[in-house]
C-alpha cells in the first residue's frame, strides 16, 4: 500500500489560459478536498505545456505569478481546503543562469505545495529535456533545491517529468536518505506508441524505497496529445492505481488493472482523435472539411473528424477529375452514408480547362494541377462557411514527398500524418471491427493505392510496396539507420538509397508542412530539425 | 601587432558535403601554406553548420572523422604543409553527456589544429548555445578541456564562438593565466542588423591580455547568411585586419578598415541577395519565377533574384485579375524592361469564372481565389519549366497575417520575408539610388500598397500606417513587449492590442510558410517557437 491517499488531476489546460486552467483546477480540488490527502496536477497545469518561447514573455510569468497567488487564497476556502495541492506553473528564476546554459530564459518549470490558503514551498525542475519536441534546456533555468514536506505524517517530495528519466542514482539515493516515502512527479508526458510502458519502467528505475505518484497532462495542445495514464507505485514498485487516458480526476484504486498496452490501436485510435478534438477546440473551431477521395487515408481521417467534432460537424467534398474511377466517387459516396456527414460533390473539370487554355503544362505539372484545383476549391468552401480544411496525407508519403505542394497538402490540420500507411490500414480494419456493419468502405481498403492524376496511375508505380517502404522509412527516421545498417538488416541497398533521397529532397515540402497529431518517437514536427539544404547522402566514402 | 600572421578561411561549406567542404578546405591551405604562420577556417567548416539533427547520425559523424584524416595526411604535401590549420568539424563523443545534459547528442561541435601531416590536438566547444536559431546544447555533448599550443614561438588557444560570448570571466583569466597569447575563434555566427558590432564588443570583452582572431563562416545555409566579416585583435583590442562578407581568404592587412557599419541597408542587401544565391545553389537550382503584381515587394524580390542568379534566369508572370489596376501590369512591365528580365501575361479571369460556377463564394473567399489562382498558375509554369517560385511576402504582412495560405504564400523560397515593410520601401530606394536610372519603378514605390483582390482595396483599410505598424511589430516580437510597456511608450492601447491579436491569430499560417533569409534578431523562422494554439493575450488580469 502507498502511505497516503493520492488523487491525479488530468486537466487539459490550453497554453497561456490562465483564468480557464484555473478554473479546471479549482474544481479538481474541490471534488477531492475532504477525501484523498492530496491532489496531484500535471507539469505546469497553471500556465500550459509546452509554452514554447512564450516562457520569455515577463507578460506570462508575471500573470501565472498572479494565478499561482489566486489559487493560494482559494485554497483557504472551506470546500478547498481539506486537501494538499501540488500543481505545476512558470515562475520567474531569481538567482543567475546555470553556469553551460547560454540561453534567454527568465523562468523556471514549477511546481508549488499549497495547502489550505498556505504556500508550503515551490520546486523547480532540475533536469530540463532537450531533445525531440522538448525546449526546456533553451525555455527554462534549472532548480537545484529539494522540496520536502510532510503531508499527514508522510514525507513527501517533488520532481517533474525528466527529473525521473536520468541513470544518475544521485538524486534517488539522496531522498531516499533523507526518509522521502513518497516522491510526487508532475508531467507533461506526449503520447507515442510504446511511452506507457516507457513510463513505467522509468519510475520503477527511479524509486529507492519510496512510493512513487506520476500524474501527467491529459489533452491535445498543439502536435502533442498528453495521455494521461497517471499511475501510483508503493514502495515495492506495484502499481496499484491507474489513470484513463482523458482528462479527470481519478483518486480511487481502479477495478482492474489491465497489462498496459503498447502498440494498441484503440489507443492510437483515441489519441488521434484527442489530437483534432482538442486543436479544434481550443482555436475554437467547431466544423471540419475534408476532400473524399474514396482512398483509404481520407476515409479514415473523416472517420477520425466525426469521432472528433460530431458528424453533423463533418463536411466531405468529392472532387472527381477527368481521371478518377467511377469507384472513387462511390467509395466515398459509401464512406459518407455510412459515417452519416455531408457529402457534396464538385467536378473539377471546369477550371482543369480553364487552366489549359492558360498555361502550357508538361504532364507533372498537370497531375499537380488537378490536386491544387481541389485546394483551391476546398479552400474557397473553407472561407466562405468557416470550416477547418484538414489535409489526410499519412507519414509515408510526406516522409518520400509523394504530394502535392499546395494541393493535396493544404489544410489547417493534418489528423493522420504521423501515422504509418501500414498503420493507416490497420486503424481502418481496426475500426469496421468495432463497428456493428463497416464504416470505411472495404474497397476502400482494399482496392491499390492511387492519387489518381492520370489514367490508370498506381502508388506501386513509383513507390515500392508499403509493407517494405515503412519498414525502411522506420529505420532511416526512428533509428537514423545507415545504408550498411538497412543493408546488413537485409534490404536492397539501391532501393534504400533511392528512398532515402526522396526523404531528404522533400524535406522542403515538409517544412511547409500542416500540424498534425504526433504518434511515433520521430515525427515531421518540431521535434525533428533537420536542414533543408544538406548533399549528405548516407553514403559518403 | 599580434604575434604572428593569421589567415582567414571563410569557406561557404554545405552541410554533409564533406567531399565539397573538403575540397574547398585544401585550396585555402594551399593558398595560405607559406606566407600565413595559421590559417583559421570557420565553425564546423568541414561538416557544414548547422548540422540540426543529422549530428546524431553515427554515418555523418563517421564520415567527417575520415574526412579530417584525410585532411591531415593532404597537409603532409609539400604545398600545403607550410601552414598551422585550425578547422571545424563534428566529432564522436567519447565521455559521458554532462550530467545537466538531456538530450540525444553524441558529437562534439570540434576543431583540430593540423601541421604538415599531423593532428596536433583537437578542441571541442565548451558553451553550447541553446536561443534563437542554436540547438547546439540539443545536438552537441559539450567539452572541457583547452588545448594549448604553440605556434612558431607564439602560445594559442581555440575557442569556438558562444565560447566567448559569456560574462563569466574565469576561462579568459586562466587563459591569459597560462601564458596565451592569441586565441583563435571559430564561429558560425548568422548575420543580423547588428551583429558586426556585437561581435567586436564580445570578443574585446572576453580578450584578456591576449590577441583574438575571430573567424567565421560566409555563404547562405537554409535561413541564415554567414555574412563573414573575421577580424583580427591585437592584444590591445585594436582591430587590425577585417575580411569581407563573401567566400575567400582573408590574410593581408586590409587598405583601410572603415567603421564597422549597422542597420547598413548596403549590407542587408548583399545578405538578402547571398541568402537566396545559396538557397538555390546549394540545392541545385538555377532558375526562379515569381508573380509580378506591381507592387514594391514583388519589384524589389525580383531585383533580388537578378543579383542572385543572373537576370536571363528570372521569370516574372504578370497575372491580372478583374480587379487589377491598369498601372499594375504597366509597373510589371516597367520593372521587366529595367531589369531585363522575361515577363508574361496570364490572366486569371478564366479560372476565376470557372470557380465561380463550381462553387458559392463569401466576399473574403472570392478574394482569396484569386491569390490562390495565382498560385497555381505560377506552380504550373514552375513544375512545367523548372523554375524555383519565389513568395515576396514582407515582414510586417507575415506578422499579422495579411496573406493568403496557399496563394501569394506559396513558394519555395521568401528572399524578404524577414524585412519590414518600411525597410521594404527604404532598399527600393537604396537600390535606385545606386543605380544610374530607376531600376524600381517609382510608381510602385510611392503608390499606396494594396492586395487588388476587391475594386479600390487598400492595405490601410485594414492595417494601420506601416510605419506605426513596424515600430508595433518590433516592439510586440523582437522584444516581447508587453501591452503596458507599449503603452508607456505612447502607443494606443487598442490598436496595439488588435495588432497583438492579429499577430497570434496568424501562428498557423506562419507555421507552414516557406523559408526565407533571416536578418533580424526573431525572424519567423527555425528560432521563433511558439505554439499555435493559446489564448495568452498580452493582458491576463
Amino acid at each position: 500500500m502507498t502511505p497516503i491517499k493520492v488523487a491525479f488531476a488530468q486537466t487539459n489546460p490550453v497554453v497561456g489560459d490562465l483564468r480557464g486552467n484555473l478554473s479546471d483546477i479549482r474544481s479538481a480540488i474541490a471534488s477531492a478536498s475532504g477525501d484523498a490527502d492530496v491532489v496531484v496536477f500535471g507539469e505546469l497545469a497553471l500556465s500550459g505545456y509546452p509554452l514554447g518561447d512564450l516562457s520569455y514573455r515577463s507578460d506570462v510569468i508575471d500573470a501565472s505569478a498572479r494565478a499561482l497567488n489566486e489559487l493560494v487564497l482559494m485554497t483557504g476556502e472551506p470546500e478547498l481546503s481539506g486537501v494538499y495541492v501540488v500543481v505545476g506553473h512558470v515562475s520567474k528564476a531569481q538567482g543567475p543562469k546555470h553556469p553551460m546554459q547560454a540561453s534567454a530564459a527568465i523562468a523556471h518549470n514549477s511546481a508549488s505545495v499549497i495547502k489550505g490558503g498556505k504556500l508550503i514551498g515551490t520546486y523547480h525542475k532540475q533536469i530540463l529535456p532537450n531533445f525531440d519536441v522538448f525546449d526546456d534546456w533553451r525555455n527554462f533555468v534549472p532548480g537545484e533545491s529539494e522540496l520536502i514536506f510532510e503531508i499527514n505524517g508522510t514525507k513527501c517530495a517533488v520532481a517533474i517529468c525528466q527529473d525521473i528519466w536520468t541513470e544518475d542514482s544521485s538524486r534517488s539515493v539522496a531522498l531516499s536518505n533523507d526518509g522521502v516515502e513518497l516522491l510526487l512527479v508532475l508531467n507533461g508526458s506526449p503520447y507515442t506508441r510504446n511511452k506507457a510502458v516507457e513510463r513505467r519502467q522509468a519510475a520503477r528505475d527511479f524509486q529507492n524505497g519510496f512510493a512513487l505518484a506520476y500524474s501527467n497532462l491529459a489533452g491535445g495542445q498543439d502536435e502533442l496529445v498528453f495521455d494521461g495514464g497517471s499511475f501510483l507505485l508503493d514502495a515495492s514498485g506495484t502499481e496499484v492505481l491507474r489513470a484513463g487516458m482523458e482528462p479527470g480526476l481519478y483518486w480511487e484504486q481502479n477495478e482492474k488493472l489491465e497489462p498496459v498496452k503498447s502498440n494498441d490501436l484503440a489507443t492510437l485510435w483515441q489519441v488521434l482523435v484527442i489530437g483534432l478534438r482538442d486543436y479544434c477546440a481550443k482555436t475554437g473551431q467547431t466544423k471540419a472539411l475534408l476532400g473524399l477521395s474514396g482512398g483509404i487515408d481520407s476515409a479514415l481521417s473523416a472517420a477520425i473528424a466525426c469521432e472528433a467534432l460530431g458528424n453533423k460537424n463533418v463536411v466531405g467534398i468529392a472532387l472527381p477529375s477527368r481521371y478518377s474511377s467511377e469507384h472513387s466517387v462511390e467509395d466515398a459516396y459509401a464512406l459518407a452514408k455510412n459515417l452519416d456527414i455531408e457529402i457534396r460533390q464538385v467536378p473539377i473539370d471546369r477550371a482543369h480547362q480553364a487552366f489549359e487554355t492558360m498555361v502550357e503544362l508538361s504532364q507533372l505539372a498537370s497531375e499537380n494541377l488537378q490536386a491544387r484545383i481541389r485546394a483551391v476549391t476546398l479552400m474557397a468552401i473553407s472561407n466562405s462557411e468557416g470550416h477547418l480544411l484538414l489535409t489526410t496525407g499519412n507519414k509515408s508519403e510526406i516522409a518520400v514527398g509523394y504530394s502535392t505542394m499546395y494541393g493535396d497538402s493544404a489544410g489547417g490540420f493534418a489528423p493522420i500524418k504521423d501515422v504509418f500507411k501500414t498503420d493507416v490500414w490497420a486503424l481502418a480494419r481496426w475500426v469496421n471491427s468495432v463497428h456493428e456493419s463497416a464504416v470505411i468502405p472495404v474497397s476502400s481498403i482494399e482496392k491499390p493505392p492511387s492519387a489518381e492524376l492520370r489514367p490508370d496511375q498506381l502508388d506501386s508505380d513509383s513507390l515500392p510496396d508499403y509493407q517494405l517502404l515503412d519498414e525502411i522509412l522506420k529505420l532511416l527516421i526512428e533509428k537514423s539507420a545507415t545504408i550498411p545498417e538497412t543493408e546488413a538488416l537485409g534490404f536492397d541497398v539501391s532501393e534504400v538509397v533511392r528512398i532515402e533521397a526522396m526523404v531528404r529532397n522533400s524535406e522542403w515540402k515538409r517544412s511547409q508542412g500542416a500540424i498534425g497529431t504526433k504518434t511515433t518517437e520521430v515525427s515531421f514536427g518540431t521535434g525533428r530539425r533537420v536542414p533543408l539544404t544538406t548533399r549528405f547522402t548516407n553514403y559518403e566514402d
